[in-house]
């Protein structure tokens, strides 16, 4: 949570932190957004260890800076205007514009680095910037970051809004199945009321509307794979395809607030009308596997024994799986879940490979998704829901969906 | 334009160029995305000078990186899990992989980075890699980059995605200005049939749905100012604030391709009702100025003098200017416009500060906005359109859209 920030960049032994929010990325900045509250603008926010976070602004967006909360610095306060005039070129010169700032404002020590950038331009900076400074050491931290950390547990504010978005991601869904069950089958496809076949576009331009009227975003855009797509965890299915009865269809969408907030993330598999019996069954299995690992969970506890039980499951019934052979194509082929919040993968998870030690920490938001896939028997199963562990230990599932294989149709 | 990054990787003297595509930032990697074509999936495109580009990619996500069209290299091609085996941490085992990518795929001398990624790990694997591989320099260009040089200038393809955008955008325009015309005057308030006020809010969710529906989307949300909001020019408008008569509206609507396409980028004043004389005239002096730059437009042609003439014309006017005095708060406060395509806000433009040098190259898309801002006096104005200079250096406005400044509200 926010409010452990300063204890994290105690126990790292860091000075200072500047987190880059150029411009351009306002919606795939994470711990920008985390400190500025979701406001959109252009600036980096700086703050020392102990002291209240500042935020360098431009002058045109100072209404979004007041909005931050944080301590207001002008990035004007440092004249580009005279600094260009002792330097030869616009890079030489936006790097002592910056020396000058961390000058001023005393950044120096062990400095941390986050944000989102573009690769080669920051690279360029700091290193001017690190010769130029032999008091300012970058420290660039590689995984469980200081964000990463802090953002792993979810403080009231941010249940309160991830909940939301999961109920209106269900009502999305919902809209989703009301529109099929609104189509009549003719011969195995799926068609509206003058007879045209409903598609895959048809169902995809409905969510996009559903997800933008309650003020949801879908910057991955949303997998409605059917048939030997659904056997592929990523295919995000075909636009030209008409819905068929009988056939898997997996729904997996992770819309979050519009601008760069909170996600949801589920998945339902669907059978339009009825499932072949090998469907049905292996539906029932990755089912099965879902309710046991919800029913076994325990704050405290490793993630890594859930992955495994998973596997364990399914290799009982047959299935081949991640946990015995890697890179695999068919069966059970990637991690139990993973932590979301401001992004759709954060660090915490269920981890396919390597145990990482990670724990089921008390305020973490993580997936819970086994599946079964078989392109080459043309379909896969997945079930997905996002799973609260409160502060007392208890689990919430964020996602209020049922959980049925078949949407009945109407013949035609 | 993308036939154009061999000379230009050439003209660098570079060896090599890494472009990353890290999971999570998918619809914010303008090179990434541009290099694959938009199709969605983590990986890293790695490309050698006069040699076609390769996607390395995850099992996961093969279907996709067929999509891309460029030279697959699976990511298992260096096994993981092996690699893991002989390391101390995950870190030293994600380094030692790409270590060994290189060296196999022979990527050495100088090499350009590029792509959107998280600083900290992006700092640190790259320092890492870089003491490991003396033969390895990491070449991070600051501006004018390579992918900069290239975007500038749009192929056919792309300029008959962006006049798409531009239509779709005018017509989300024209359905706000018909749902306007559908309210009535109720004092000075808009009043829907009810006569319950309409508020920015309703305009907003309206905009967000027309958006969807087109299949757009508005990474930075839209700009609807009202009063002295429409004085600053960033900031987006109170939802809670209903519409007024005689006020001025700033609309300024900047979507893109959903995502992470290309962006359209326009800008249109209103006022409902009537428009009190102040603002009229201030709206007939920017319109005249942009009148005036579009009507000179030249291929070829410097873009700083176009900013010049725009200061010259408002200070002729009487209003303050960026030209004479920066920064300022009130009068003509920016620059004249910007590169646009798969950012916002891309490198050329008509700079506010200094010259770079930039000239309008045929080929080039980019907007052209004066402005003038009062909020000590309640309103400004905006005008804004997206041009596009052909091959043969002709001129085309991608922005379909008339500019009145009234629109009519029937009394109630």
């Amino acid at each position: 949570m926010k409010r452990d920030l300063d204890r994290l960049i105690t126990e790292r032994n860091l000075d200072a932190i500047i987190v880059e929010g150029p411009d351009g990325f306002a919606s795939a900045n994470p711990d920008f957004n985390y400190l500025v509250g979701g406001v959109h603008l252009t600036g980096t926010v700086i703050k020392k260890r102990g002291e209240p976070a500042m935020i360098v602004y431009r002058t045109m967006e100072r209404q979004q800076a007041e909005e931050t909360g944080l301590v207001m610095v002008s990035y004007d306060r440092w004249n580009m205007r005279e600094i260009r005039k002792r330097c030869p070129d616009n890079f030489t010169a936006q790097v002592e514009h910056r020396r000058q700032m961390l000058t001023d404002l005393g950044i120096e020590g062990r400095v941390g680095i986050y944000g989102t950038v573009k690769a080669g331009q920051y690279f360029a900076v700091m290193a001017a910037l690190a010769q130029q400074l032999p008091n300012l050491e970058i420290v660039a931290e590689f995984e469980n970051d200081l964000f990463s950390a802090a953002r792993l547990t979810k403080d009231h504010d941010e249940i309160e809004r991830m909940r939301t978005v999961g109920q209106k991601t269900c009502e999305v869904v919902q809209t989703v199945v009301n529109f099929i069950r609104s189509g009549r089958a003719n011969g195995d496809m799926l068609v509206d009321s003058r007879g045209q076949p409903i598609t895959i576009g048809h169902v995809r331009q409905l969510i996009g509307r559903e997800i933008a009227a309650r003020g949801l975003e879908t910057p991955f855009g949303t997998i409605f794979a059917q048939g030997r797509d659904a056997g592929m965890p990523h295919a995000a299915g075909d636009d030209g395809e008409p819905l068929r009865l009988g056939q898997a269809i997996v729904f997996d969408i992770f819309p979050r607030e519009a601008g760069g907030g909170y996600y949801h993330d589920m998945t339902r598999t669907f059978a339009l009308g009825y499932a072949p019996p090998e469907l049905q069954q292996t539906y029932d299995e990755v089912r099965g596997a879902f309710e046991q690992v919800v029913g076994e969970l325990e704050a405290g506890a490793p993630t890594k024994p859930y992955q495994n039980l998973v596997c364990q499951y399914f290799e009982a019934r047959g299935h081949e799986t991640i946990g015995s052979k890697s890179p695999i194509e068919e069966g059970y082929v990637h991690g139990l879940g993973h932590g979301l919040g401001l992004e759709i993968h954060e660090d915490f998870g269920f981890p396919a490979g390597q145990d990482r030690g990670e724990i089921i920490m008390p305020g973490a938001v993580f997936t819970v998704e086994p599946g079964l896939y078989y392109p080459s028997k043309g379909y896969g199963v997945r079930i997905e829901d996002t799973i609260y562990c409160t502060p007392d230990g208890h689990f919430e599932n964020l996602t209020p969906y049922p959980k049925e294989l078949v949407i009945p149709i109407t013949q035609d």
